[in-house]
C-alpha cells in the first residue's frame, strides 16, 4: 500500500511538473526557463511548507533523484512538444492535476498534523501544499494565480479534503484510509467542480 | 499596557488584512484569493522577517486562532462588501494602516534587537516586517508593489521610527517608552506625509 | 588568494546591486525601491540558497556592513544616475555582470558541496545563486525574469561552470584550482554567447 502511495506520488510530481512545462512553453521561455518552472510546479507546494515548518532537508534536497528525473524529462520532451500536446489532452490533465492536488493536499495535512500543529494550521499548510505550487508558477510567468481567480473550485476542493482526513483521523480510523478518503473527496469535489461549473461567490 | 500592546496588535493585523482583502476584491478574486491575500498582507511582513532570522513557531502558528479569525472575517464580510466600503472610508483606513506600520516595523525592530542582531540589521528587519506584507500583496495581485512607486512616504516613516526606538533603547530608556516613541514617530511622519505630499527623489 | 577572491565577492555584489539599481530607476521607483531591488538583486540569490539549506545567520546578516554600503551607495549614487549611465556602459556592465555569475555561481555550488549535499542538488544550489538575485529583481519589478526567457545563454553557462567546478574536485584537484575554473569556464561561456549570439531551442 505504500508502494502505492509511492506510485501516485511520483505521479503527481510529474503531472505538475508537466503543467509548469506548459505554461512555461506558452510564455515562449526556454529550456532554463522550463525547467525552473516545471520545477518549481511540481516543489513549489512542498518548499513553501517545509520552510513555515522549518523541516529540513527538504524533500526534493532528500529524494534528489526528483529534480535529476524531471530534468531529464524537460530534455527529452522539449523537442515533441507539439505531439505530446495531442496525447496529453486537456481531459487527461484535468484528471492527473486533481489527483495530484487531492495527493499533494492530504499528504501536506497529514504531516502537520504528525508535528502536532492546530486543526487550522494542519489545513493551511494541506492547502499550501496543494495550490502554491501553481501559485508560484503563475507569479513567476506574470500572472494573477489562477487559484485566486474566479473559477471553478479548486483550493476549496482540498480545503474540504484536509477536513474530511482531519475528522476521520480524530473519530480515530486507521492513518491509510482517513489519508484514501481525503484525497478521494478532493479529487471528487474538484471533479465534479469542473463538471458542474461551481464557483465559489464573487 | 501589555495588554494595550496587544490590542493594538490585533487591530494591527485586522487593518492590514482588510487592506488584502479590498486589493483582492478589486482583482475579483474569489473568496479563496480573498483569504489568501488578506491572510499575507496581515502576516506576510512577520513571516519573511521569522524566516530570515530562523524564528519559529511562527507569529501565526504560535497564535493561530488569528488566521482562524481572519478566515471568519472574510466570509463574514465579503457579502457585505459594498456596505462595508461606506463606513470604512479611506480615511480610516489611511489612520489604521499608519498604526499598523507604526506597531509592526517598531514590534520587529524589537524583536530582531532582542536578537541582539547588528544595529542596520535591526533596522531593515522593522521596515521588512512592517511593509513586506503589502509588498507580497502587490506581487501575487500583479502589481509593482505600491511601497516601491514614487509617493507619499511610507517605508521611510518607519525606516526613521525604528532608528527612534534603537536610539532611545541605546540611550538607556525603558523598553515601553522607546517602543511607544518609534510608534508615535513613525504614525506622525506617515500622516504628516499624506497631508504635506511628502515623497522622495525618484 | 583568499583576499582575491574577498575582493572579487565585494565587486560581484556592487554589480548586482547595480543592475538592480538601474532596473528600479528604470521602473520610475523611489529610493526606498531602489535600494530594496539592489539589495534583493545582489543578496536574493544566496539567501534563497541559504534558506533552501536552513544556513544561519544569512551572509548578509553575519557581514551586515554589506547592506549599509549598498545603502550609503544608493543614496550617493542616485542624484548623480544620468552621469553614471555615460561611465558605466553596456560593455562594462556585461563584463562584470558575467563576473559575477561565475563567482556567486560556483560559490553557491563549493559551498553545498561543503555540506555533502547530492551533485545535482550542488549544481542547482549554483546557478540558484548565481541567477535568483536578478529573478526576485524582475518578479518584483512585474517581468517575467529576464533568465527564462529566450536570450543568449545565462544560466547554462553557470550550470557548465558548476559542473566543471564540481567534476574537477572529483578529480582530486585542490579547491582553488576548480574554483577558479569555474568561475573562468562560466564568464568565458557568457562572453562567448553574447558575442555569437547563443541560444538555447525554443
Amino acid at each position: 500500500m505504500s508502494t502505492l502511495l509511492h506510485v501516485i506520488e511520483v505521479i503527481g510530481v510529474f503531472v505538475f511538473a508537466s503543467s509548469g512545462l506548459v505554461e512555461a512553453r506558452r510564455k515562449k521561455m526556454d529550456l532554463v526557463g522550463v525547467f525552473t518552472v516545471a520545477f518549481i510546479t511540481a516543489f513549489g507546494g512542498g518548499t513553501v511548507r517545509d520552510i513555515l515548518l522549518d523541516r529540513r532537508p527538504l524533500f526534493w534536497i532528500e529524494n534528489y533523484e526528483y529534480p535529476t528525473l524531471i530534468f531529464i524529462f524537460c530534455i527529452l520532451v522539449s523537442p515533441f512538444f507539439r505531439q505530446l500536446r495531442q496525447v496529453v489532452t486537456e481531459r487527461v490533465i484535468l484528471y492527473a492535476d486533481a489527483l495530484g492536488l487531492g495527493l499533494f493536499s492530504v499528504g501536506g495535512a497529514s504531516l502537520a498534523y504528525a508535528m502536532k500543529m492546530p486543526l487550522f494550521i494542519c489545513v493551511m499548510m494541506g492547502v499550501i501544499t496543494g495550490i502554491f505550487g501553481g501559485v508560484l508558477r503563475d507569479m513567476i510567468c506574470n500572472e494573477i494565480p489562477m487559484v485566486f481567480r474566479r473559477g471553478q473550485l479548486y483550493a476549496t476542493c482540498a480545503f474540504l479534503g484536509c477536513w474530511t482526513y482531519l475528522g476521520l483521523t480524530l473519530l480515530g480510523t486507521t492513518e491509510l484510509f482517513s489519508v484514501i478518503s481525503g484525497i478521494a473527496v478532493t479529487v471528487f469535489l474538484r471533479l465534479m467542480a469542473v463538471r458542474h461549473d461551481w464557483k465559489l461567490p464573487g
